[in-house]
């Protein structure tokens, strides 16, 4: 616990709250669903004001994409192992034996309760201090811009990026009526071994709703 | 300005603040939209923590549900008439002739970003005490579990307790097969004028979809 608060940057007067916060449901006794709850909201306003402040030229749509990409699961799970949080993470049986400690949602939920928890020890300008120190490296590259692109698109510069070749969409099946179809669309890609079987109101839809399977199978890799 | 200060219980002293968050983006000149951004998730945090403290066995999903149904558009756009907020909008002239001052998504977006104002004028504190004294009511009202009824209970109820007849379902067309159905059903009542048409995956589902547009009309009209 005591390497956990160091990576943390923060030594709980109430240590009952850190257990707390690292409690799933699936263990006995309190667990850290609340907290999740309060860390959720106290999160998102932290960032919300921060960006608020660096971006001071910047739209509502901007701010809103940037935050969603900041305090989304994936950034939050990746937050949880930096801080080796799977290790001190208390599950019941059946999660522990299932892996749950290296779980995304898991990780993630453990890391807002934290912060709901820190604020109940201390307030909201400790919380906050810490919160932009652990998304210091995160705020110092965010650009506006960036998330706005669509998927496809998004998936076309990662391939060309790294020199991989670009993915191939195909429609395999249309149904339905004219001004009610539905298309099916499989995308295959030399980095996903399957291909990617996705359907949409257009075709246009379904291959932007198969780029980013794609991209969210990448980023849940990396 | 001196009467609205008063309704809102605050006195700026950044006056430009409250201008500016009373400005409407068809309007010229700044708008307010990002600090809608901003107090839309200070909103969202002080209810949740407040919603926390209240209701300490509450489940994260009970506070969830009573949170959305506190901060929902409905709910801010009514507070925003107790604040005859509509008298001192800024909006640009189309908006203006249409009649935007009285359009509730007009409203609760120029609430969220008076409280944003409110915090950059201030602090999280003043903001805190402020929002809550606006909330008291409604807080004091709140009961968990209420908003946990499903649409068709809660749209019946709603009637009875008007003395309306009760609404009328009928499913007209029923496509695909067996395991992949999708019902559409029509649902008539003496309130909706046009009969709702909702298509789900289930009879009970595409019921339960059309007893929630009428419950939104109903909000919406109210």
């Amino acid at each position: 616990m005591a390497r956990l608060s160091k990576r943390l940057g923060y030594r709980f007067t109430e240590q009952k709250l850190l257990l707390q916060a690292l409690t799933h449901r699936s263990a006995k006794g309190l667990h850290n669903e609340r907290l999740e709850f309060l860390g959720d909201s106290i999160l998102g306003f932290i960032i919300a004001e921060q960006l608020y402040q660096q971006f001071p030229k910047e739209s509502e749509g901007e701010l809103t994409r940037m935050r969603s990409s900041l305090v989304r699961g994936v950034t939050l799970a990746q937050m949880a192992r930096d801080f080796k949080l799977g290790e001190h993470l208390i599950l019941g049986p059946g999660e522990k034996k299932s892996g749950g400690h290296r779980r995304d949602s898991i990780l993630e939920d453990a890391v807002e309760a934290i912060i709901g928890a820190i604020y109940l020890d201390a307030d909201i300008e400790t919380c906050k201090d810490l919160v932009l120190k652990w998304f210091a490296p995160r705020l110092a590259e965010i650009q506006p811009g960036i998330t706005q692109k669509d998927p496809k698109t998004r998936l076309q510069e990662y391939l060309q990026a790294r020199k991989i070749a670009l993915p191939h969409y195909e429609v395999i099946d249309i149904k339905g009526q004219s001004h009610n179809q539905e298309f099916t669309v499989k995308c295959t890609t030399d980095i996903n071994q399957q291909a990617i079987i996705t359907k949409g109101s257009s075709r246009r839809k379904a291959e932007q709703a198969a780029a980013q399977q794609v991209l969210e199978m990448i980023e849940n890799d990396s």
